[in-house]
């Protein structure tokens, strides 16, 4: 019932404070028999890792991932026991924090922290940092390479940043190469560097923006969501919206299925004799669905967009209040991104891997002819 | 692990198919010593109750809640146990579905539940219908209940139906009763009216409509919200997205923050010695973050927004498959609202309840001192 | 997180006061596409029913079960979703209760559901009834239904009451029939009728009497349990001790393992050609373990035990407080069972079956190789 | 719902194979503010550590904890964010495990994980050994520690090794100091020193013995447990029986209630005007219930007993078959221990904290007036 474990029978729980001995993860529920791969993990940790370009944190972490148990030393295959992994804190500014102690920064977890616990770990913002989700990624690289075996695909990229729309993507076909090929991760090239000068300006002005993430996932299997609280747009919901800054989520149309009328937003069914993932020989002309119909995967791409917030370290002063209630002013220092987007990229795709994955492993005993098999 | 159950403290678990013996919802963990109101109960479920203007659906259902277990019947208070409701079906013409055995309807749940399940309760949806929220609705009236002593306010309304939107609303001072002065409970009575004529336009066309709710939840104690997974931004998002129809959630400014600099979307803090309900003499200045930060809530007003498809039952024909995946032309028949929103009000209110209520209890252990009082 | 239900993919929620509008259960993650069956619901809480014989209560309850949810009504077929089963109270005389509302009657309940809740249902009992145990029965013999259909058979027995014990069972070929044909259901006759004996001198003396009640459960697939804290042996634990009236649960050799050596107690391995439900040729020679190990179904019986008290309510005078906590006298009246045991035989079984059960539908998912079946 | 967690609020995960990396654990769900005592977790790991006298295995392991997260720098408290804490494998002498690959030891959980998974860790036994008690008796620790503060103690000793049996210990006084003065862990010296030939000689034979812990809780709160399944007894059994070697469980007079009869079993009330703890001034006269009456503490003392089997590992040959199915002999080399219960006794004590902390927790939110304090 404590908050930091997400999923029902692929369940993860993180662990760890910026600034604190280590950031980590365990997985528990993981099935046996799997080709564990270290690299598919460290290849989304370098993604997610800050000081990869001009527009992220300059943090210098090595972000090298140590797996403590659950792989078969033998083999490297998973054990079906639980798979610990750390990542140690190593570039730790603490000093940079130390006046932070009495001060609650605007739109941080500060105050909130406080209000909750009565403490709060000062250095790096503690739990509420961007640093936790080293634990998510880390999990999640395991949960698409699982994933994987089923040819199930995810692809996120940075849809927006303030102003600044991508234009048109192919969502069949656009790859993991196609987002990295700029630092802003948009596929769309003319827009990625139009974004660039975006967060180039907000940073010299001392300032943030925020954005807007898509992704989709390709060939998931027909069924996944379990009706009628976990369905899969609720799961997804949930996983996106505990990344840190979220402030929507979408999925399919999203808000813009608001202004459809039915006739426009339906999805005729057909037949696809070509369809082979889901087996079955049916697929939609349409995608308005976003890949999900009453909370359960029809076997389409499954499509959905996460806000960003702008980022509330900001370099100019704020008005604030000390932890006695007195006025106080602001003045951010240290490293921080001036947009969120281009690494929370690998934190979209690594929760819904989470979601998916264990969508995936509950679907097993839906029916009484599976476990005849 | 299965889907039907909400909450880990405050846990509901609902059942019923719409055309089955009943519906209902059984609450576990509910604290004891709570005067049960069964016309708290009543007053949600007649809102949430089909029939009640042209705008809805004309199913005729009484929709009185029967109280199993779980209040003492001699001073009527809560004991403790699991308080079980149920809801009977009565007016189910059944005979209307039985030709869409053999059918699926686009953008209903037919094909993925037959995907997931192997079979599906056909008569009027089963499970994947709205009348599976009577139990959420009567629940949620009972969270909603429980919050008021603690002084909560929970009130929804339809912010914009299609491309009809509401003006300004104040938040702080809205009431229920503003926003059942409308058949589509819109509190702004112009928009109010262009939202019928729209509703009404779709009708005459066999169309549909879609819209958005917003829902504001005031006087919310300080620190509700479990970190990093159960964030209460995801489990509000995990509430709204497990509602039927649901394609869309935003908390505080939502998707416009994307768009909005950290200068101008930050909170700044200041003192207030008026402020009791958290009783730390500190508030925001604005309320961009709609009450929730780091996942926790600040103590402001929680303000979020849900999206809602237009209805996929339209009265023009549709091309579709059968079961066989041969084509075919779908022509509904029935009761059918044209627009969900109006009917929704209470269904959203009732998820908000049920995620406040479960967060207030989880809450209660937050802190060693806690458990010495 | 609340304590009324139980399992994790199999999950049954159970509901009711003794003397409150009804009790009931609901299933949730049943599988779909099972030929559900009332009939053997039915049987199973005809078994558990009060007034079967003069060594039982008197309390008359048809007992029928009304399935208000999850069947299809066309197939019969379950439909993957909650199952809602409730049974009336009908023979509730209430007034018995009514000088209890200020007394604790020694070694029940009502003192610490008072302590803890600071409010409790005093007719009957309330929920710490025996009668809460239908929901059980209901729902334990669904999953036994289920479970037959992979060849699993679970046979309870009494085995002993005070100081009688039956002599050596065939606890391979022990059936339900054997077992009840005597009404204190111990399927060793001469100790049955010695049984009864014991059983009606404590009615005589105004007193009562326990027992053990043993049970086995044959058939049950190899690689059921989930280390390390969901072993097999940890989850039936669970299950009997949450049965009221229970005090000891023991698996295989029990305490008396803890007489034997390593040398005595180890069971050996060897080949077994015929051996076909597990599927591997492989058996153990002796079944000390009783049928798990590492806390994993090994393809052997299953067996265990279970001890209840001797029943609280005596009919002879006993010191007790009121809730002032000043002395007072209680004298019981009204109907209860001299012993408990014949009736907790189904009891123990639903338990069993529930727990088994939802072992099953865990372990489909515990090896990536299944996944792609 | 994976099986490497423990508790609903108070969660413990465990991790970690016992040759592979590490071993550990995850507590999510400590309340905040509380004085975190690493010497307290070391005192306990240092008693569950093999080597500490010549009953006891021979590894070598400092069994240092290394705390990652959760706990603040500045002032040592918790932060109420999830606590991890590892202990690194050091002294494995795999190559003793090599020869092991192929064979089934018998009444080990090498065949039942190979069942199971498919794959499992050959060295050491992986995660079915007793070394991944370590994350136990860890989190245990913290748990007492916070039981303290409200007045709790927990006090576990051998109570029986094969046919010797301790004399009356008085439950009310006994302390740990008792305990540890001798090396079996039993404070009746007379029988202590009978336990330990009795080892010796089993250990000379090849052969090994098991025994009984008992256990005592005192001053714990009134009104723990949650009915009807996770009634403070059922969490108990579930607690101990997920414990390595252990064949059963009992609470109060256990097994021995089923041979007495109901007035002598009743505890009858009595006013005790000097008892403070619960606060009420109720007390029962004697404590047959060990402790817990309809599954919910009483305040009284509980007392409950574990049933260990005598040590799978014996150093005579025996009959086996190895992983193809074929007869082999097996003959066990290595370090063993020819006697579990000395250094399980903080195994227990480890598992009632966590049980009885978790229920601490969870009872804060079970009145409707606790929540408004």
């Amino acid at each position: 019932m404590a908050g930091s474990s997400f999923g029902k029978r692929f369940v993860v729980t993180t662990f760890g404070e910026s600034h604190g001995g280590a950031v980590g993860v365990v997985v528990d529920g993981c099935p046996a028999g799997h080709a564990f791969s270290h690299d598919a993990i460290t290849a989304q940790l370098q993604r997610r890792r800050p000081g990869q370009s001009r527009l992220t944190s300059s943090r210098a972490e090595a972000d090298a991932v140590e797996v403590l148990s659950g792989v078969d030393p033998t083999t490297g295959k998973t054990l079906g026991t639980p798979i610990a992994m750390t990542v140690g804190n190593k570039d730790t500014k603490s000093h940079h924090y130390q006046e932070l102690a009495k001060l609650y920064r605007p739109s941080h977890a500060d105050y909130t922290y406080d209000a909750k616990f009565g403490v709060r770990f000062v250095a790096g913002g503690g739990r509420a940092s961007a640093r936790e989700t080293v634990g998510r990624v880390a999990a999640g690289a395991l949960a698409e390479d699982l994933l994987a075996t089923a040819g199930v695909q995810i692809v996120a990229w940075v849809d927006s940043v303030a102003d600044v729309h991508a234009g048109a993507i192919d969502r069949e076909t656009l790859t993991r190469e196609a987002v990295d090929a700029t630092p802003v991760r948009c596929p769309d090239l003319e827009a990625a560097a139009k974004m660039e000068a975006c967060i180039e300006a907000a940073r010299k002005d001392g300032d943030t923006v925020g954005g807007v993430i898509r992704c989709v996932a390709r060939a998931v299997p027909l069924g996944l969501g379990e009706p009628v609280f976990d369905k899969l747009t609720a799961d997804l919901a949930h996983a996106m919206m505990s990344l840190p800054a979220t402030r929507g989520f979408e999925i399919g149309e999203g808000f813009a299925a608001t202004r459809m009328r039915g006739t426009a937003h339906n999805d005729p069914f057909e037949p696809d004799p070509e369809r082979t993932h889901g087996g079955d020989g049916i697929r939609t002309r349409t995608n308005h669905s976003g890949g999900v119909q009453g909370g359960i995967s029809n076997g389409e791409t499954i499509v959905f967009a996460v806000a960003f917030k702008p980022v509330a370290t900001v370099f100019v002063p704020q008005d604030t209040v000390d932890r006695d209630g007195n006025p106080a002013i602001y003045k951010a220092r240290g490293r921080h991104d001036p947009c969120v987007l281009p690494r929370a990229v690998p934190m979209v795709e690594a929760m819904a891997a989470l979601t998916l994955c264990d969508h995936w492993l509950r679907h097993a005993s839906s029916r009484l002819e599976d476990l005849h098999r």
